[in-house]
């Protein structure tokens, strides 16, 4: 079982907070920290709040996963806590470099919510503090654990894509922000570098070299003079040439979009349809499909498979240092953790995978055969297992906001700058 | 807490048994009865055997849910256990009746794997002891908590398709059956059963009067002889003049296709559209998609969701029935549950959901907020609380399994059947 | 330059009247007859009326291909015309086969619109007349030049779909119908009689067998009991065990619908999509595309190709004719003109087509170079050179005929009917 | 009957030859100049060459449209040619501006082809010289008549995408190009100005003031050093602060492929889905759609309208000139045509035309009609008429050769730069 404690409760933090409470089996959401008062407390009410129509009614800790859960306002208190193997930050973004570095001396394996830092300095601190304590270092670029952006990359690592040559990752906020709670720079360290992420996953290898950005106040304009960029186009040349674009708006008026394309010489991979079912309607104005509202309802699967993943390396890495086996890297806990789970579910990730549950799926109509496992567990874990490997280290992590200061600086001066090392 | 006992441990019974023993909170695997020696032991373990890698090695029980879990063979043990609330049926067919009826009469609430039953006499025997018992009574016809059949049905709740003139439901395996395995009637009722009830639940209110069918061996001609019925084509006639076509092949070279479409007064619901991501792939031979191999694949959330309804259903139930409130009769317990996932999320299904939803992504970009509660607690069970009220139960298996019966016997007498009452 | 007659100047007429006169390089426009004072030459205005704007105004016979097209209220000055090669009937049609008959002994060649005739009679009578005179006899079955029908066919004459199990063809009309205007049998005759061509052209070599059919007025139920049909569902089963469903409705919300669908054991073919165009829209309500409303949208490439074809094959053979070439049977016409398109062009239909096109393509960016021909050549005759052998004969119109007359017969007996060989 | 002369026989010059022969009503292809020997004869005899079929065998002038066609190998005796109202170049991209002025000085309508010229001093040439003679100037932008580019536009126009913020235009070649053959600067001029029209055309009534580009040789990059460019992405700033981003790459390889997209505050317009037909195959890899492979078999329609606009406008024109109606400007011709076009056919372009046409459609099943006219009319223009003031007229192709002189100049200067008025 591994212990895990939340820190922030704010909109990312409840969700995760009830991925950790309740969806990850082994895994127990020990604590939960948050300032402001009352809050830590509310977030573990809420995650085990089923109970109340249970039998025996409203009763703390009714949910085995979250019994004993402690709230804290005080941080300091989960460094302490031996039943924290793992914290997963999700306070505000200006918090996470320092946090994560506490976690880390603490000894506690890291999930952290992007930006992992805000300066390459503190990049450099999170990374250097978690490979001084020997602990996994993970951060919550969503894309990665896609469904179609993983295809889209085993496309890639087949070798089916080629070299690329042109990326393009967008995201599109549904509206409805307040301005005035938008910090300077949002739009790139928060938003944008997820498509930065996101190129960079889609070109393996490759490291963003320059890069070129536009910005502008489009949606709220009358915020424009108080240093608002709400909508933004990145372009960014990588070492092997390719050229990638990222594009951002706050505000799109059919919702949550999120889409990537990459062209290789072999063919073109394109990902993110937005489609909330597969149903369409068709009536007197046409054919009409509707498209997602939100981050949480397109990207659940992703947002769980990602802590699946965090905390199935956890769990794998404990298990290793109790029996003596070496460890891993913080940087190179996906490989590790792959290997790891290929030896868990008996056969290797990727395209063998597939090839099994198609063997497995050929068995067909009305019979009834023994013991799946492999591919229902993989499922149970989000479909995250699969996809281990790709997961985002805090190296992804420093690259991601390099690119990021440089689009800003690139805004600023309106000059192509290049992406620091 | 529910305590749920799974009878039968193949295929659907594996993956349930996982989905009892790791994917609901409040849901606690507590039994598995399989006659086949060392199968429920085999299953417990290998839904628990995660634990496997975690601190402190293998351990019999290291996942909270499925400790204590008994392993039986003489399914006369589940009716005795105190701790089992319900029961999952993923027995052979043949058996669900007879397993249904004694769970009923052993006060355990009954989720039963489609067919429920093989004779409209046996299905009465069903609802009888559920209603004489008051025990919930669900099937699983699981397109009706996949993602757009569900929001095709509010569709037509909300009138938008307007009177159903014609209905198509449509399944196809991957092939790989073995001819040798399937009884006679497999297609009608374990294949197109599916089909019927869909044609059902998109034409609410009206029922099947008159079915024609045509089916042949043309997967496996050589077992035509021999009884064998691979592909066929259903055509039924609702009391409401709508037509509804079922189709089924027990291959597809493609993979796993289920399809429905409702075509009403004033528009067409299409569902299904069998992609396995929304990755695309263009190459040297065009525009690739990859298509769902099986039914656990594409099917995966609706399996999850139909349990967690049911179980929800059971949770609430048995709350009502110790503080003394009114009990339900187990045929209409989808609208009995439904007001009851009302309650507890505090605002209603189907469109106010969505709409609640909305205002709720439209704190967009960068910040983090409280609390969000309601959505997730849907989205942890499956997204199957929004569709409580469609769920089948006895009355609806029944009826499907009436169009089954005629559509075999149109095949016997090449004469169109009226479906019995 | 070869001389065609339009008998019909209704809607269809109209259209083809326009093919003929303005988008058909080779072919002229020499007569019009209607019965209806005045209706020929007011077609023959109207499809040389874009002179109106031109230098000289308004002037019979500004249009080269319509100049000296003459106006007849008696159709035997059709038959007495030696300028007129060949003729398109469009008239009502309960006239097509007397029409047929008669313009094949004056020595005409035949493209009769569907449905060729009423009754298998006269069905045989066009086919023997025809055959007597040695005329080419075609029927406008538009699906077959539709593209995505065509490149279907090819897949499954390239045997990638294999042996057809499961078919399906359905039609859609937008509704707004006159049912007083609607003649008994209608439904069959005129629209599902396009579904049964489709079927057995997507499962060559095959043919229908036994027919049943569902059929009700839904759209305009208080006129059932004065005998009208407006929806139906027909099963057909194949000579090669293939199951086939025809389905029409008069109405749909969201404008004229066509689809197909073949499944075999290598495969599924699946035509039609109905968007007006490739334009997505995305808003508020989610995302939007325009539906083709009517035939004449949907189905104007095939239109034209249909008389492209079948003008070339008039050419063709005229040509032969003089040259003392060896005449082609009426009913074999397809395969023929196949070898006469195909010498014109200098390689062969299909992949070959297709793989040349590639290497034409191929040439790439930003340079001028000479002499394409092929492909521009193949797509002047809109397309429809490369489908020139997939166009429907007498055989076929007969056959789909009988499909129409089993399925007719079926609703009034509710028995499933044997096809009529 | 409208005279038009093309000069140039090349790959878009045959294609254009075709068009004016066969395809367009009312227009005849009086003349074709080519400086190689025997190149505008061959191209005559190609576009009459079906007549080889016809009775009478091959005879030069069997088709009525192109008799007493004119093969010049000196351009001079086009403007001297008292036949030829307007000429359509085709030649090489350096000659286009020569060209240009000098039929306009002969007093030709001028249709040219993209690019108009290849510096802003020609393209003011070009124009000053159209206006002086009062002849209409138009540049071959074929988006603009695609359909769903156009369809996009009429909803930009009916305020439904709202403001424009990020725009995006791209095109991919099909590659198999000749390193060789490349001038410099051709991926600017010649690819991207299009794609830089179609910004423009997204965005009406704003003008691009600053552009970013990147480029390199990725798909021959060993002609990197010969200063080959073959993939680049521009970022373009407008007036109105939309963000435009083009992209092109000479090498896809699925084919040819153009796409497009606006983001207003309303909602998104997506153009471009490079499908062959709408056949799709669902097999043992998946379900596959073929790609389109060239510019002439995705844009045929659109090459075939703009002519058709084009020759129109010229004929509209003219029959003004002679009846001393008020002649209009080269460069608002658009607006002008457009009105005449109304006339014409009886109703306004975009909604009312599709609710007119609606109407028709109404008409529906099995029934004969009279006289449709209006829609037909609008087919046989290639669907081109409605989008006529749609046509893009010299100060267009100005706008976008200036963002292309400026791509290309940020490309050598490695900064954001200005784009000259």
């Amino acid at each position: 079982m591994v212990g895990v404690a939340l820190i922030g409760s704010g909109r990312m933090g409840s969700f995760h907070g009830e991925t950790l409470a309740r969806r990850l089996p082994g895994v127990r959401l020990v604590a939960v920290a948050d300032p402001a008062p009352g809050a830590a407390e509310a977030l573990i009410r809420a995650v085990g709040g089923v109970a109340a129509a249970y039998p025996g009614g409203v009763q703390a800790g009714a949910d085995p996963h979250v019994d004993r859960a402690a709230a804290y306002e005080d941080v300091e208190l989960v460094w302490a806590d031996p039943r924290v193997d793992a914290v997963v930050v999700a306070a505000p973004a200006r918090f996470h470099a320092d946090l994560a570095v506490a976690a880390a001396r603490a000894g506690k394996h890291v999930f952290c919510e992007k930006p992992m830092a805000l300066t390459l300095e503190d990049a450099d601190r999170v990374i250097d503090a978690a490979r001084a304590a020997g602990v996994l270092l993970r951060v919550g670029f969503n894309r990665r654990f896609a469904p179609d952006w993983a295809a889209a990359r085993r496309l890639i690592d087949d070798g089916q894509v080629g070299t690329p040559r042109l990326l393009r990752s967008l995201t599109r906020d549904p509206g409805g922000f307040d301005p005035a709670r938008i910090p300077a720079g949002t739009i790139f360290n928060e938003t944008l570098i997820h498509d930065f992420d996101t190129l960079r996953f889609l070109n393996p290898g490759a490291e963003a070299v320059e890069v070129h950005a536009v910005a502008d106040a489009l949606v709220e304009p009358e915020w424009r003079d108080r240093g608002l960029l709400d909508t933004a186009v990145v372009t960014v040349r990588f070492s092997n040439g390719a050229i990638g674009t990222a594009e951002a708006c706050f505000e799109a008026s059919y919702g949550y979009d999120v889409r990537g394309e990459v062209l290789g010489d072999g063919g073109m991979a394109t990902m993110g349809d937005g489609r909330r079912t597969s149903l369409t309607f068709s009536g007197a104005n046409g054919r009409l499909v509707e498209t997602a509202r939100g981050d949480q309802e397109l990207f659940a699967d992703a947002y769980i498979a990602e802590l699946a993943s965090f905390t199935t390396a956890v769990a794998t890495r404990t298990a290793e240092a109790r029996t003596g086996a070496d460890g891993e890297d913080g940087h190179d806990a996906g490989r590790e953790e792959r290997r790891a789970a290929d030896r868990e579910d008996g056969h290797g990730a990727g395209r063998e995978e597939r090839r099994a549950a198609d063997r497995e799926d050929g068995h067909g109509a009305g019979r009834e055969e023994r013991h799946p496992a492999g591919r229902e567990e993989r499922r149970a874990a989000g479909g995250g297992v699969g996809n281990a490997g790709f997961a985002a280290v805090g190296e992804d992590a420093r690259a991601a906001l390099a690119v990021a200061l440089a689009a800003a600086a690139s805004v600023r001066t309106g000059k192509a700058v290049e992406v620091a090392k």
